[in-house]
């Protein structure tokens, strides 16, 4: 079934000209010269030529050399690698619609993404899986859509948008853009065998199963596997890690702006275990996307700040993801495969001279001129998602007494929180820096808000709120006191979605995402010079997080551990149960 | 597609008692204690416990020395690896049936086999192929049965028993043991572009296609990749190896009985190109998997005479084929697996004290007595296929004049030959050891012998004779004198085929392969003494071939190069023309 997928099959006339070019009596379409090949499978970088027959390289070796071309490319001394994968990623944390995503991530050398829109299915159901699909069908870069397993992440904990069942999930098996089941983040569900659960991995058995299992290990984490569920990115210490591939799962380590696991995971990988780990970015930020990289910026991190040999770090940059996913055609710079080739004038620190995609130049493919009409044609959603009436006064409304509270504790750079408890004496908190937080149900049914307190967001004044609060992405606020609070819920309510940070009963600054609750229909430029405005205006307020808006978003996640709030109440992740503000 | 077959599918009762026992309540059915499992994805060996449950690894791990289990083995220390998958095969090569092979080779630790029977399906048809289908469904071993692609194997050049077109290849691509089109020995047919080669090609791309490729390089290999081809097992030199493994095709490491490329090959694979690198038998007589052994054996020559690391030829033995075949639930020990395993009391020297197949020791399966009953409820194909009336005296005749021949030279432990051009100066040849060779149709087409010329067999008197001759199986004669060679013909027809050796007019030693003239119904023992004796009697005529028989078998075979002959003459294997004895 993979092998139907939209980058595997040529037609017959397509294969006729490769396998022309190929052997040598067709004209080839383009011609790379001047070229080095990092062959990622023998993990060595040797000069050669390589001949482009339509979207498809015919093959590659200096023979070509001699051999009719209708356009030469001369690659000055580059080196050539295959267009880098990002093996899972949620394209709506970039906060850029799937158009805008391609027109800046295809230049950073990301030819290929695999991808979960269960954020935007949380929020209006297989309308905004539909859409992402329809998108995958204009871009050039090749999107692949896994289909959402866990929508909502946890049912009966949290309130969302729109149903995703397996009745709905079935329809899509067969898109050409459709590699399997999404990230299977239910891991209770699949080891305790609930049925519900076993028949979405079933459904799809035949094709992909991501899994998501942080913490997960010995026999509970055997169970996850044995169930068939074939890769994870949400590991969190290197033990962990090397259990996980030992006992067969693919690793995926993740370099998100929040959840940034290269640094401890990268050192497990090996030339040997190397075609069993690749890279993805799960949740980055257009800020960080646009000032860092994407994975071409996790490549050179791992090469120049981790000591990865190159030859290891590309393969996990494209190889070892396209040998997981079984994408044949993709993943290699050889006879038969996509033509999706980066060229680098410094391999070591990923200096990027020119990225094909399909046979072509990118700057070819016009991709920002094709914007506007692509995303019209994609018919997005944009009608309005806050159906949640202003709060009043009165709201959120926060009494304590004496007594020992349960406190989520923000852990740096992680999307795990640890559980703490802690004193009230009546007076104050015998810990510092805990502030409110409250999580508002936004779909309609007028839920009363859900009370918490968190430890480590800094925030000496005022409030910040996001729409963005995985999965559900109900309202999320964190504020000093209650008013400054509803003023920051309230923006978000009348921007149709977003970010804002209110200071002194006013917001200070704000930045709107109307499509869904999570994206922008604004370009990335724009949208990282929100983003700026925001931090600055969080630094006014004192947050002491490096990405304020993305670690609070997580903080309503009921799947990953340890103490987290949905718009239903306290989940202790550990036990998945509810539990009391005051213990 | 893959997903479908037949060891990667649990029902829900199977999984729900493997997610049992995995996670800790449910009760182990076999636990196999003091046991080291050799990790082949990070390359160690570390203690350990295998839980199972049912026929699959429900976990691995020291967790589990404290849950309940029905029945307990002891490892005593050994070390675990995954059940060995011969990646390429034809078992008729071993002259054995299938149920006798998988009697001789499962406590060798070969679980898993992937055979292609074209040899009987050249012979008999479909009959042949449906017939080892059936064999598949009998047997415990893991026999997968790929679709045979080239019957004939160069259409135009032999005569054959039975068509095998494309619309009969189709009908068995859903079959649970099928994965994929057997080896595309075609490869001019591929590079070229025919409609009718492609058609082959495009109706197995969604499963796996398996090649053969000997000494095509450069831009021919790139077109036969191109086309989808994902590995070769006819690889001769090293460069040539490195040449394929860099553009992508899995180099499948073949070490049977006259082609031995482990030593040239196996110093190719590094810790990091071993996931691409697998190993196979391809024709194997049965008196070497008996004294020598089967994938043990290659695994134990890989570490001792050629000192490939343990872990690395380990995984070549299960792991890589594993991932390339897209067997996601073998290959590995690890949960959810198959519990194929071997344990080894000294892995260095592949010394197996057990074999567990499908969670059982082999003993316990009672291959052997249930051999029979097997053999008959799979409807062998018993007729007779040798349909040809006896030789005349003359019509094996050889003329000689003066002039220059084309001459089959024999190249020692290889199955491709060289093409000599030998003078003839009217009384003898200007060099020695020149034998002569024939080719007889046994088809009923009655067609005139095919003369030629051997140079390297030996044989000073007499001949020998064999109806294994690939891969259409006609009769296959060398010999001193013409009467000897219709003698030994003659016996071959009267037996329904086999093998014997002619000296002085007399059958000396002969041994009956009734079973479309490939495979006996005798056992691996009886096999063996029929070889040995065989092997003595072409002392006695000094034929000074280590297996006369099988390279004798291969001079027919027009796929692999330089020169060959056929029932329909001598062909030139460089350029696929038909050229006389007499040049």
């Amino acid at each position: 079934m993979i092998q139907s997928k939209s980058t595997q099959q040529l037609t017959r006339e397509e294969l006729k000209h490769v396998l022309s070019v190929a052997r040598g009596d067709g004209e080839i379409d383009i011609l790379i010269k001047n070229v080095k090949i990092m062959d990622l499978v023998n993990g060595e970088i040797n000069e050669s030529a390589i001949a482009i027959a339509g979207k498809t390289i015919a093959g590659t070796g200096l023979e070509y050399l001699d051999q009719k071309a209708k356009r030469v490319i001369d690659a000055n001394g580059d080196v050539a690698v295959p267009g880098f994968i990002d093996g899972h990623l949620h394209i709506e944390s970039s906060m850029m619609h799937p158009f805008e995503f391609e027109r800046l991530t295809l230049p950073l050398g990301t030819t290929t993404a695999i991808c979960d829109p269960h954020e935007i299915t949380n929020v209006i159901g297989d309308k905004g899986f539909s859409w992402f699909l329809r998108c995958s069908e204009l871009m050039k870069q090749n999107l692949f859509v896994q289909v959402s397993s866990c929508v909502p992440a946890l049912p009966g904990f949290e309130t969302n948008g729109g149903p995703f069942p397996l009745e709905k999930m079935k329809a899509y098996k067969n898109h050409p853009n459709v590699l399997g089941l999404a990230e299977m983040m239910n891991f209770p569900g699949v080891i305790n065998a609930f049925d519900d659960v076993l028949d979405k991995v079933e459904e799809f058995q035949e094709m992909n199963l991501d899994g998501h299992c942080p913490l997960v290990r010995g026999k509970d984490l055997n169970a996850y596997i044995a169930a068939g569920i074939q890769n994870c990115h949400e590991t969190i210490t290197r033990e962990e890690g090397k259990e996980k591939l030992s006992k067969g799962m693919a690793l995926i380590i993740r370099e998100g702006s929040v959840a940034k696991n290269l640094k401890t995971l990268a050192p497990l990988v090996t030339d040997f275990n190397s075609c069993q780990c690749l890279l993805c970015t799960d949740d980055r930020n257009p800020y960080e996307i646009f000032n860092e990289g994407h994975i071409n910026y996790l490549v050179k991190k791992m090469i120049n700040e981790i000591g990865i040999e190159p030859h290891v770090a590309y393969r996990l940059s494209s190889y070892s993801a396209a040998k997981h996913f079984g994408l044949k055609r993709l993943g290699l710079i050889a006879p038969g495969k996509q033509a999706d080739i980066v060229l680098l004038s410094d391999y070591k620190n990923v200096e990027i001279s020119d990225v094909l995609m399909k046979g072509l130049p990118v700057k070819e493919h016009k991709v920002e001129q094709s914007l506007s009409k692509n995303l019209e044609e994609s018919k997005p959603p944009i009608e309005n998602t806050m159906k949640r009436s202003p709060l009043g006064d009165k709201e959120i409304e926060f009494n304590f007494e004496q007594g020992t509270y349960n406190v989520i504790e923000i852990v740096k750079d992680e999307i795990i929180t640890n559980h703490l408890k802690v004193n009230y004496d009546g007076e104050k908190f015998e810990l510092d820096d805990i502030k409110k937080i409250c999580v508002i149900e936004r779909y309609g049914q007028n839920i009363k808000p859900a009370l918490g307190l968190v430890k480590g967001a800094g925030l000496s004044t005022g409030a910040i709120a996001s729409s963005v609060a995985h999965d559900s992405h109900n309202i999320i606020v964190i504020g000093e006191d209650e008013s400054d609070m509803t003023v920051a819920a309230n923006k978000l309510i009348e921007m149709g979605g977003g970010f804002c940070v209110v200071k002194d009963g006013k917001v200070i600054a704000s930045l709107a995402l109307p499509i869904a609750g999570l994206l922008s229909l604004e370009s990335a430029e724009v949208l990282t010079e929100g983003i700026i405005e925001l931090k600055k205006a969080c630094k006014e307020v004192n947050v002491h997080l490096n990405e304020p808006f993305i670690q609070m978003a997580f903080l309503a996640l009921p799947v990953i551990p340890s103490l987290k709030i949905t718009d239903k109440g306290l989940v202790d992740v550990t036990k998945f149960e509810f539990i009391d503000l005051k213990d």
